[in-house]
């Protein structure tokens, strides 16, 4: 991988191992492309990433034609989450970024179908823009009607990438239903990120109600990095949510300026506002739970990583001082980076367990 | 890890990450081991993979203690899969390997209520002897009885390794039962390595015939690495199987000279002779199809890694030669290592396909 930024040190910062493996990426795959930044060839980051896409959309489509379902969900699958990590940290090369987005999510609508238990989309209109997201149901676990955990991703994280973590729930007899809210995935392209987030998980609310599937009085929330802001955020605006889940620590944006340089321009694009410092105003007063931490009264699970390079360990602090009405347990690993993508193996079925004990379903 | 062989460039050497990964070792652990390795401390391989299965098999226990029983049966099992890989090399020094071997038995049978789907731990006597294996049900495809899967394992790998080929079939509507031989696993102990391991395939077959849950007429048998002989000797030796996978290429021992040092002991190691000339003379005529790859009558996959150091392609040769009356598909991978495991995620769901489609269950 060839020039600033695709030389070797630059792709040793994009493979999150920890984090890509955890969320499915095959080791196979984060091999070749730390071989290919070595070789320095002429393929960059994103082009390697598209190009396993392509790849495993072949694998797809050749399995539709064979009738081999399982395989074809899971290659269709697999070549939305490679387009999706093409594009992840791309916030520098909009011209790129975003067709990438558009590709992963068309790769998993196409894979949703065939997906074991398969994943129903839903849009949901609100205020003039559509809410994209996925029930899934624990079909195995008899009729229904299911608890549910609403499932929200973060700044670059969004609702195809939490596929994986989907199924610890669902074989927990936990529904899902993930969603893209604003400055979100494909949601960026209608609505940015704004201080709002909390209307668009009560629109979701209010379609989760209507869903003779999902047991209504036992929803929860969870979010991933950012989204351990929108997560406690969303339970503050809407006591329908009993059970909430921060995985990561986000209180505020004061951490701004001391995140990697990457992260800080991908907040930035978030926004859609192209003068650096208003989009940072922007973020500063649209991310803050100070004026609605008390607000918070269901169980809630913060789970941080005390290597965490993008959210400190003060936003641990405003959290315990903040949620003064929430029964909180907090969860700080030692050995954890972001989110302990490091260690998911460990938090992730946790934090699962810790779900569907709040909601009901433990067996 | 310190001295021989626990150097750094032994432990690459065991660090076999495309199998690892693929069985289902976290990515965590590994590197850990490698950290562990290059820092030289005086914790050597067996002792660290031990230490991790002690660590999940407190995690299965409180699981267990809280009613989390996913989470209880993935921890044991991965605390099972751990002494597994503690002790699957050693076989320079059988006073710690005999006690991981069955550590490792022990673990795996305390997961398997808990797996989902569950396994029955099956114990079949056979001339004074005990085959152990382990039958799991697609539960979630209805009601039976269902096509099955025989697994068998190979030189070091044994049942326990093939929890999550299981689970690929166990989802494409197959039941699975996987069971150690003569010379494998926990069978070591009562019989070792001979030429008539087709004779315990049949005693299986025998029970998975009294079986309502197994639909008999629809048995199929897969053997991996050294298992990629002992599958179509089983095939040869008994046409109830009506399909048959060997997941590497191994006719006979003749490449026995040129394998890797470990390969080599480990041979010898399973026959429970002493004296090396003799356990070789022992090996080459135990293991060859010659006499009975004509009377393999079913459907046949290969796969076969072209980088394989272990079976060299002369094997495959001579399989394409050996099985005259099969329906032989062969594939040879350009990049496949041993057993593709360096490819696991694309070879192996395919492998499960193909079983599917033999034994009629593709939905």
């Amino acid at each position: 991988m060839s020039g600033t930024p695709h030389a070797a040190p630059e792709v040793e910062a994009y493979l999150n191992r920890g984090r890509m493996l955890s969320d499915g990426i095959p080791w196979a795959d984060v091999e070749a492309a730390r071989t290919a930044a070595l070789e320095d060839s002429e393929v960059d980051w994103f082009d390697f990433w598209m190009a396993r896409a392509d790849h495993y959309t072949e694998l797809g489509e050749r399995a539709l034609a064979e009738s081999h379902g399982v395989t074809a969900g899971e290659s269709l699958w697999l070549a939305s989450l490679t387009a999706h990590y093409a594009q992840y940290m791309w916030f520098h090369d909009p011209s790129r970024r975003e067709p990438g987005q558009r590709r992963k999510v068309e790769l998993f609508d196409r894979a949703a179908p065939h997906l074991t238990p398969p994943g129903e989309r839903v849009e949901i209109d609100f205020e003039g823009a559509t809410i994209p997201g996925y029930l899934r149901l624990p079909q195995h676990a008899g009729d229904g009607p299911f608890p549910c955990c609403v499932l929200i991703g973060g700044l670059e994280s969004t609702k195809e990438e939490s596929h994986r973590f989907e199924n610890l729930c669902l074989e927990r007899g936990l529904a899902t239903f993930a969603f893209d809210g604003p400055g979100q995935g494909e949601m960026f392209f209608e609505v940015k990120l704004g201080p709002d987030f909390e209307r668009y998980s009560s629109a979701v609310l209010d379609e989760l109600e209507r869903r003779p599937e999902v047991d209504s009085g036992r929803i929860g929330v969870l979010g991933r990095s950012l989204g351990g802001h929108y997560a406690p955020k969303s339970a503050a605006g809407d006591d329908r949510f009993v059970a909430c889940v921060a995985w990561g620590a986000c209180f505020d944006l004061t951490d701004l300026d001391s995140m990697p340089p990457r992260t800080r321009a991908g907040f930035r694009y978030a926004t859609g506002i192209e003068d650096p410092e208003r989009a940072d105003e922007h973020l500063l007063a649209s991310l803050d739970l100070a004026p609605v931490a008390d607000r918070i009264s269901c169980p809630t699970l913060l789970l941080h990583g005390r290597h965490d390079v993008i959210f400190s360990l003060e936003q641990v602090e405003k959290i315990r001082r903040g949620l003064v009405n929430a029964d909180l347990e907090i969860q700080v690993e030692e050995d954890g980076d972001h989110c302990c993508h490091n260690m998911g193996h460990i938090v992730r079925p946790r934090m699962a367990d810790w779900l569907a004990d709040r909601l009901g379903t433990t067996r």
